[in-house]
Formats: structure tokens, sequence, C-alpha cells
């Protein structure tokens, strides 16, 4: 039987603001990447998104950034190796704080907005980060961008001996590389609820995507990242779920199937 | 035979700023409160300063603050007990996230300047920041201020279930209610090495210390602090050890010893 | 003919959180207290409100806050008087900035949130902010609470020399002593557009309102403080406006017709 | 008459933590360029740098910087043209709120750190600078980078009506190109105090200076940058100032003598 996991950026927002639709989509998914406070979240946003996952049984990861909530961790800050080894484990501990406060064991990692992307450029950067979740507890999993160039990321965790789940992006074109169509360019958005179950059933089911030029590549994947920050998503989150339900997918968390 | 554990604040440094003189006193002391990232301390900061801990022997104790790094966390900010509580688990599971990338076991935990003293005043905000170190590990020690000001502390740990280490002020006059006598008023500090290292002796042998009025108050302490911020502070921390040495004194750290 | 002048807290969205909507209250009042990116606001934020504000002819006024991003300037933090004066002076000048940039001419100085609320409890708080305002720019306004309470910064402006404008706020139940009914008692806030319309005239027009336990009390205003962040309150802003204009209230920024 | 201007970058301590030798450099240089409160500085300590520079007749200059006081503003942060905007104009006023607070006229900005240096590779960001020091004040001297790489902010300055100042660091070797040798390389800098006033000199007196090479280049420059954050440079300023008085330079505020 296939599985696969569905995961979202959550606990995004930040004192007085709120951002995303973190308590519907919660019902949705089984896996939560939660902010650490650097580029989004704080201290009761954290705490507060723990104790939601584990109320629906939801498997809980950090999402760990670059210091700068001005530009919510999506601009590029020229770091050293160890400026970001030691940043992703502050914030990896300060959310598992909230995880052992309330019995619930942290899951996995994945990096946020521009420290994510990055690393796909960034061999050192993927390196590097992959060390400090190492270093930290080996027993975490790796999210990683599925396709070509997420293989630096399946490089780097295997030689620093971390397991990995690619995830892929069913609401977002492909290239024929294996890349995401930049957004702004048309047809870089997948919105109808529909399509988008479509495709995230045919990863699941074949690991192919049909990209943007027609080629159909090959997406192995762990996990599909669905997004919470629109009422939209709710419909996508709730489309993709049935439709790997009906599909015979069973949807379930990375760390019960992943090897 | 006598036990007793030397603390110092140190980690305080910041990005370019340098404050402190870890290095040199971590050589006399047994335990070490680390600044978190809140009114001082950074990742690289926390780093190094797990890893020379670690190297000296010395315990690791986390040391969390307002988040206030323009006060240096000196300045009450009016918190609810929530707040309060979500806002430690946070900066102890982020130092403590160091300490397991080193192989090194968090001791314990002191608020720092203003958190700590407000607990003295406000004893929700003791039990708030005794409740976070429980719900976080209920192995930790929580470090308060001995005497009879210090009792409030003792009664919210002791409601909780955590262990206390009190710790006294060796370098500081003490008023007859055992309280420190205020900065600024004459005679507040201490400054001849040899007398600290005598005030530190009689708080460790006998738990006793003489009132800047001459009486004799109790003071029972299982840690005595010594500040590492100043080059005369480092005579003051040898003259103690040497002090406690020469009177028997086992110097140790708090978690060898407290029950 | 009676004139009074509608002012708004704006410019509170920071980096990627919105907060408020200041595009459409900002066609109904005549002064906008624009946040200054310490508990609110950040660089593009407030251009854009500016911007906005000189747009619709709108008075530009300055919003600072405590330095409490986290706690949107709601939290008391003890600052000594130089502190603040220093703190309002940076704040005041940074907004000042995007107006020369865009030849708009500051009118007025209104503390944000705790820091404004301090002020009724601390003569000394009071003192220093009008003394930073008036070092910065003696022709500045300073924005007052109306009533009893707001005395105190009444004195301080006279001796320090700044004019003051008070004011109220219609949307409020105040007491007979004339301090506003904290949010949370029943009856606290007023929601019926039309009342609160009608409250504002009858403080425009004779100074004086009905207290919650009916007594009327004296309450002179120059400016009417509305609520730019639920949608409702657009209803009422629209509201006070309308019921203004239809009793022949001439609705002005402050600066046109305070002496 | 030959005249130059002698600039240091200063105030750059922050919160409990102390950077530089304000006071003692103060006394030997004519133009300070002081930090804004984003990568260095804060509201205290940019008041008390202008007080001390009015003090000893110094000319002040705003200092902006990235925002990244983690990094002190060292680090290249990715950000738009209008961010880049926004964020200057935000710090020049916050700097002169000070001035105008106590009766000083802002005479310049001299970016910082890697707010400095990336202009010279990304003219969009010198021309966003410029444009931003001149919508708030055409007046003010933009301070540039002396040599062919400088060209550059020249060139934008130009187009955009500002005066530029050009700066040279006699305390650093310079490639034949006109670019500084990098820190690290053996050579790369100067500390001789008698030598580097040579340089001062020559610079002042012929606009030549001998590349790393021995190449002579030509340097163009109307203010020479020393710095003050290590007990050395004191002795570097003093020879310098020496220097220049000895062979019959006019040692004077760039804004006295610049077209």
């Amino acid at each position: 039987m296939s599985k696969i996991d569905l995961n979202c950026d959550l606990g995004e927002s930040f004192g007085p603001y709120r951002m995303g639709y973190d308590d519907q989509v919660m019902a949705y998914i089984t896996s939560a990447n939660v902010a650490c406070g650097w580029h989004a979240g704080d201290p009761m946003v954290m705490e507060r998104t723990v104790n939601t996952a584990k109320a629906h049984g939801v498997s809980v990861g950090a999402h760990p950034g670059y210091p700068d909530l001005l530009g919510f961790g999506r601009r590029h800050i020229d770091c050293s190796p160890d400026e970001l080894k030691n940043y992703v484990i502050y914030q990896v501990g300060a959310l598992e704080a909230f995880c052992r406060a309330h019995q619930v064991t942290l899951s996995h990692v994945k990096p946020h907005g521009k420290l994510y992307l990055d690393c796909l450029d960034r061999p050192e950067q993927a390196r590097a980060i992959a060390e400090a979740v190492y270093s930290y507890n080996p027993d975490l999993i790796y999210v990683a961008f599925a396709g070509a160039r997420g293989e630096v990321m399946r490089q780097v965790a295997s030689d620093v001996g971390l397991r990995v789940a690619f995830e892929a992006f069913p609401d977002r074109a492909y290239t024929s590389e294996g890349v995401l169509v930049p957004r702004g360019v048309e047809g870089a958005v997948v919105s109808d609820p529909g399509q988008v179950a479509e495709i995230a059933v045919r990863v699941a089911l074949e690991q192919k995507m049909v990209a943007a030029d027609g080629t159909v590549i090959d997406l192995e994947a762990q996990t599909l990242c669905v997004h919470g920050d629109t009422p939209t998503a709710l419909e996508l989150v709730k489309a993709i779920r049935k439709g790997l339900s009906d599909n015979g997918v069973d949807v379930a968390p990375m760390a019960s199937f992943l090897n």
C-alpha cells in the first residue's frame, strides 16, 4: 500500500500578529513544520501550535529560518557554516522544548524559506544544517526538496547519517528539470483543488509528475507540502486528503513509514 | 565534609560585543549559568560557552532572562505567568540544544537579573518559572536566593516538585533581614578578596553570615555566586576557591551533592 | 463653529504581517498616529502610511511605543526618564524622516499603548516624553488623555511649553471620575455606530459625556480617537464623521485650529 | 592650502555592551559617523555620541547599516532597492533627531560595513541609498569609496544630485587597481603610526598612494577614515593628525570645504 505524508508550515503568527489558518488545516495534515521564533513564531505561538498538533495526532517538526523577522526568512543572509549550524541547533532545541513540556516527540526538521532554498545552491549550507540536526539528534528526519535539485540535500544527509524525507509541491508547476516554475510566471501555481489532488495522487502512486512542458518527470517524494496561509489552501488540503484516500493511499506521518 | 558549589553567570557576549572573563573564570568555578540569547548571548556564544564549560568539567545551567537585550534583562517587563512560562521553556530548550550537541548534561536553571529578583516579590512569577522548568525536565535544579527573601522560591519549588539550590553572594553585604544592601549604598559591595573568601568559608561551614549591622544571620546555601565581568572578580574567585579548599570545604557541582 | 479632529492609530503592520484597515479608515479621519517601528510598523509600512495620509490630506503624527514588538507595546517596561526621552526622540525622528522625504509636515506625537497609559500614573514619564518632543521640535502637539486623569499630561506639557490636544474615546464607557471603564467589564465598549456618533457629537458640541453611572461629566477634547483594526470600526468612523457633519461640527486636523 | 577631513565610525556601543574608544578618538577627528541602532548603537549611545561630537566641534554624520545587530552589519542581506531606501531614511532620521535635540547640523551619510561595500558591486544599491539621502535632505554629503571602485558611487550621486566626499584608508594597503588588499592577506593592514601618517599626508597633498605592488595610483580623497576600536588606533589618529598639521594640511570637517 502506498503511503505519503502531508506537511504544512504552521505557527507563523507573532505577538499580536495572526498568520495562517492553523486550526483548520491541522485536521487534514499529518506533519506540522513549526516556526521557531526567528523568522516567525514566538513562545506562546509555539506552545499553542505544538498543543494543537498533539490534539490532532499530527507529527511536529522544527522549521528553523534566518534571523530575520522583518523579512520573514525569505531573504538570503550571508552566514558562515558555523553560524548556520548553531542557529539551527538553537531553534530546533527551542521548539523541542515545547514538545518535551507536552510529551510530544519531535519528528523532523525542515529549513524555512530562503534557508531551505539556499541549500539547493550551496552544498556547504545543506551540510551545515544536516550536521546541526545530526549533532542534536540523529533520529530526526531531514525534509528535502524532491527531484534533481534536491540531490545535494540527499548527498549531505547521507554523508552525515541522517534520514531524508523528500517533499513535492502538488500546487506548483515543475520544469522538465524538476525545478519549480518561479511564482509570477503564468501557470506557476495550480489553484484548482481537483487538479492539485490529481497531481498529489500521481506523485504518491507513481512517483511521477507532468512538467509544465508536458514531459513526465520522476519525483520520488515521501511528503507533500500544502500551504496553510490562504482560505483557498484549506480547500486544497481537503481535496488532496480526499483524493489520496479515494485512491487507496495511506496518509500518515513520515516517521511512521520512513526507513 | 562540607560541600559547596561556585556558580558564575557566563556567555553574556553578543555578536561583535565581548563581555566577561569567561575563559579565565571557568577554571575556578563548578557551575556556569549560561545566557540563552534573550537578554544576552547568541548561538555562537552559547556553543562556545558550553564547550568551554565541558572542557573544565564545569556544570552547565540555563540562565533565561526577559526579552530585552537593550536593557540586559535588568528591567521589569510585565508578563503574564503563561508568557513567563513559555519564555523560560524556549530559552532552556535552546540552551540545552547545545548541551545535547556536545554530550553535556544540563544541570540547573537560574533566572537572570530582574527575572530572578522579581521572583522574590511575585510568587506567581516564581511559580510560573518553576512550572516551566518542571514541565521541561523535573530533574533540573532551580537556583534560588538564599535567606528569608528566597522562601517564596523554596515554597513554589516544593509545591511543583523541583529541587532547589540556594545561593549566597559572598561579595555583597546583607541586611539583618537577609536582603542584599542595595548597590550604591556605602559598603554594599565587599571588594577585598581575603574578606570575601572568609565570608564564603563561613557560609559553607556554618551557614551563617554577619549582616551589615553586625547581626549574625542564618544563610543556608548550596552554591555561592561569583561575578565574572570584572578583572578583580577573577581575584575574588581564586581567593574564594583557595579559602574553601584551605578550610576543607569540598567545592563541587551542585548536582553532585544536592539530594 | 465647533471644530474637532478625528485621530486613528495606523501603520501597525510589520514585515509580512498585516494589521488594521488603514486604506479604508484613512478616508474618514483627519489625523493619523503612525507607529515608528518599535512596538509595530517598519520602514516600508511607515513610508506607505505617510504617503496614504498625504494622499487623503490627513495630518501625520508620530506614535512611539516601548521597545517591545512581541508585546505590541502593551506591557510596561521599567525605563528611566532619560531612556524614555531618547527612545521617543529616536522614534519621532525616524517617522519624520518619511514625512520629509514626502514633503509632509509632522503635526503631533501621541505615545502608544502602555507608554501612553503609564503617563497617567507616572508624572516623570509624562514629563520625559514631553521634554523629548519639545527638544526635538517645540511646535509639535502632544496628544493627551482628556479628563481628570490626563491633567498630569496637561501640567507637564504646560511646564515644558508644548501645546496639548486632549482626546476622548467615543466608543468607550467612562466612569464618573473620567476614567475608562476597563475592557472586559460589561458595557465597557460601545459598539452601536449610532450611539457612538451621538457621544462624539456631544463631546464636540458640549464638551460633555454621560458616564456609565449616568453622571454627566465634563470632557474637554480637541480630538476623538477611533479604532482602525476591526471591520466594524470602519462603520463607527463613518457614523462619527457623518454625525459630526450633520450637526455642524467642522472635522479638521488638530493643528488647523489648536492655539 | 590643502584641506582634508578625518572621519571615524563611532557610537557602536549597544545597551550594556561597550565598543570603541569614542571619547579619546573624538579629540583628533573632524567627522563622526554615528551608528543608528540597526547594526550597532542605541538611542542612549546616539545621544551621548552626538553630544560628545558637539563638545569637540566634530561634524556628525549618519552611519546606517543592515538590520543585523547580531552580525554587526557585516553580512549581506538581500534587500530590494525600495527596502534599502526606506531603511536608510529611517536610520538617518533617527540619528538627525538627536542632532536637532542638541542643535547640531547633520553633515553627511556614510553607509556602514557590508551596506557600504555592496554599493561597489551593485549600482542599484548605491543608487537607492543616494536617492534615500537626497529625498531626505539634498544638502547632505554622501561619503564614498575613493578610487576606481568608488566610481559607481560618484556616478549615482551625480545622477541624483548629491555631493560626494571620497574617503581613503591610510592604514590599509591598496592594489594597483585601487582596491583594498583583503584583511588576512600579509601586509593588508599598515600598523606603524609613522608610516600611516606619511601615507595620509601624501593622499592629502598629492592625491596619490603607493599600491602594494609599488605602483603609484591616483587617489582623490576629501576624507581619511581612521579606526576607533583599538587602543593602537588612537596612536594612529594622533600620528595622522600631527603629520597633516606638520605638513601644512588643514584638517577640517568635509562640509567646510566641499563644493
